[in-house]
């Protein structure tokens, strides 16, 4: 059986997790997939991390140019991370003609284009199953086993950390504690601002759109909102209406053109989604044949990920060894607009702190009639220090520009103090 | 572009949605997957079928040799169904040299080894997503993007009649109401056996294990029970403690042995399992790298079914098409043992209709501790009549064996009246 060389470059959390598969596995790999994987070339920012991973020292090398300048070498698996020095790695491995396997999110929704046609134009493959969802098989489902479908709608729970921490945030908990808890825990980093500010899953919807409606999206197109302004009493008025709050990663095609975004999202309890709790990620998949269909596991963490990253090397090396040359290359062969966020139709919560006297749901009703936003439900929970109200709305479809006009003017009303929360809903 | 031209045998239900799909999206598969797939011949048992689904005549065939021996056919999709002239149309086209793509469980879970033999033997591929859960991608996954694991354990819910028949249950509605009801809705057959005995989940659990273990597992290996004597009771119990309660089809890997088996199971109110429910399907899979995963979709229905068959075709149609060769055939190298039932260990559910008067727990109590069996917990819920007790318990991790031993001594007892429902549970 002929050997396929990998060149590693990068060792964090998910190489090392790459490395332990490679080393417990390689046997069985060749039993079960007649695939013979060998680390031929290794490096990353500190060399001692390879060796504690096991690399036998002749593997280990200085500069990535190595690995790149090795004929011998069939395949580079990059886990730096970033796009950085991680985007000359890999264009520089492409162009090398030297098969990808990566991790990169973050250059797969903003250089994807650039890259396939290096691959393209080199005549390999780049394969980057990990870079949405950890380990859940979602990638190559939808290029492969959905493919037949047309597929209208795209949600994903695609951020560990906000879901642990909107799952806490629901059992009462306030978001400045529940940050520093999944801080402590290690699911939120120190700047925990690409996680909550929602980039992290801007990068990752991005990609799945890209794929599922064969079009481009690049991140920079990915309406984004965060999580900061979400308080736990949103989850309760919430739950009395029969719903849960998710950060989630939205994707649909509409009349041709693609409307994507990232914000919290009120979604009925009984939504497969809801269910989705913690670190864990789920993506919703709506396709015209299949119908609905979702994907749930681990989205973090060194094992999860590094069994994608090896997942896609296993399936390059076949590709490698059995000679059988490129049948899924760049899948983004239309060219779709990107739909505004102005003209999105859905549903609306919000939650309004105005003062406690006659009036009130008068003036607020009065805006939202004159841009056309109709109120399907209407709550005021009992505030305790008699001056102030909480009023709670539930919109029927409008359109959200309509709706953000109405809203300016609406906080510029005498009796509103202050416009608490806004959520769009989705009821798919 | 090489046109790719299919054979069809078979027009029921799933074959009407694969030439629904194959009209509606033919030119889409040509840009968004580089395939040009076109319907040579058709044939099935009633041929105006065909002809109400738009084939035009001059493809329609009246025997399946005329698809066999029309050395212009590169593909056959074999949508008969069943164990009779199914076989023969898969295996004749293989002989033939021709590529297969099949929906059919009930071949690939008994001859699934003489199939792939002969595909290997003339160098073609047999594709078969749509045996197990409809529409919902896991034999592709199991065999790519996991590939870099062990797995361990394989959980489905894969029967979406007996699912939608306990999801009602849960409602408090009695067994045969639920079936007549599934019945008038086209769930069930006017024959449910094959559904309700567990044995068409069966067919499924043998070639799920067969691909995440290595090895062949035949529906026979497959330990099998049905629903038919679970009563709403015990469903109200379940919840009391904490559960719920799914036709599971179960498949671990322990200590180098195959456990497979397929009852009716009780599980955790919070797993994800629990939360399919209908006619829903859900596959979660338990593997050293990636964790714990699920796959959740419509598990029956033409479109579903459709789907799945419509990828493998574009699949094979891609290898067809760029002339790659084949990268995966059969994934059984290993020859692992069955672990039979009896060396199951796992907790146990039972219910006992007994006399209601003192000493029925100290008898029960002391056959289970003659074989071992530990009780974790005992509730007696307030029977009206006053003459009998029902007695419910959930047992300690015992072993299959000694547990049946057990109750086969219980119910000889003469306090006891019968012997309710037993129902394994599982809490991983």
């Amino acid at each position: 059986m002929r050997q396929v060389k990998i060149g590693l470059v990068g060792c964090g959390t998910v190489g090392g997790g790459f490395l332990d598969i490679l080393h417990k596995h390689h046997d069985d790999f060749m039993q079960h997939a007649g695939v013979d994987l060998v680390l031929h070339k290794a490096t990353t920012r500190t060399l001692s991390k390879l060796e504690k991973c096991g690399v036998p020292k002749e593997c280990i090398v200085e500069s990535y140019h190595e690995i790149i300048d090795d004929p011998n070498i069939d395949m580079v698996v990059e886990l730096v991370g970033g796009t950085g020095v991680a985007t000359d790695v890999i264009l520089d491995a492409l162009n090398a003609g030297k098969h990808v396997v990566t991790a990169n999110k973050a250059i797969m929704a903003t250089r994807g284009q650039e890259l396939f046609h290096a691959a393209d134009e080199h005549g390999v493959e780049i394969a980057f199953e990990a870079s949405v969802g950890g380990g859940i098989p979602i990638i190559q489902p939808l290029k492969h086993a959905l493919i037949s479908n047309e597929i209208s709608a795209v949600l994903g729970i695609v951020n560990g950390t906000t879901n642990y921490m909107l799952t806490e945030m629901e059992k009462g908990l306030d978001y400045e504690d529940v940050l520093k808890k999944a801080q402590e825990l290690g699911y939120a980093e120190a700047d925990p601002t690409a996680d909550v500010e929602g980039y992290d899953a801007a990068a990752k919807i991005a990609i799945l759109a890209s794929i599922a409606f064969n079009s481009r999206v690049l991140q920079s197109d990915v309406y984004t909102e965060g999580i900061t302004s979400i308080k736990p009493d949103d989850f309760a008025h919430a739950a009395e209406m029969g719903y849960t709050i998710k950060l989630l990663a939205i994707a649909h095609k509409v009349d041709g053109q693609i409307d994507v975004r990232v914000h919290p999202t009120m979604i009925p309890a009984q939504h497969q989604l809801a269910n989705v709790n913690g670190v864990y990620n789920a993506i919703y998949v709506v396709g015209d044949a299949v119908g609905d269909c979702m994907f749930f596991g681990e989205g973090a963490g060194a094992g999860a990920a590094a069994s994608a990253v090896m997942g896609d090397v296993i399936e390059v090396a076949r590709h490698i060894t059995s000679n059988s040359g490129i049948t899924v290359g760049c899948t983004c062969t239309d060219n779709l607009e990107i739909r505004e966020i102005g003209k999105l139709e859905t549903k609306f919560y919000l939650r309004i702190v105005a003062d406690d006297k006659p009036g009130v749901l008068a003036s607020v009703s009065k805006v939202f009639a004159a841009y056309g936003v109709s109120i399907r439900s209407m709550i005021q929970p009992s505030v305790a220090d008699g001056e102030t109200a909480e009023l709670i709305f539930v919109t029927h479809t409008a359109k959200d520009s309509d709706f953000e006009t109405a809203l300016a003017e609406i906080e510029k009303l005498d009796c509103v103090q202050e416009i608490g929360t806004m959520i769009r809903v989705e009821e798919e």
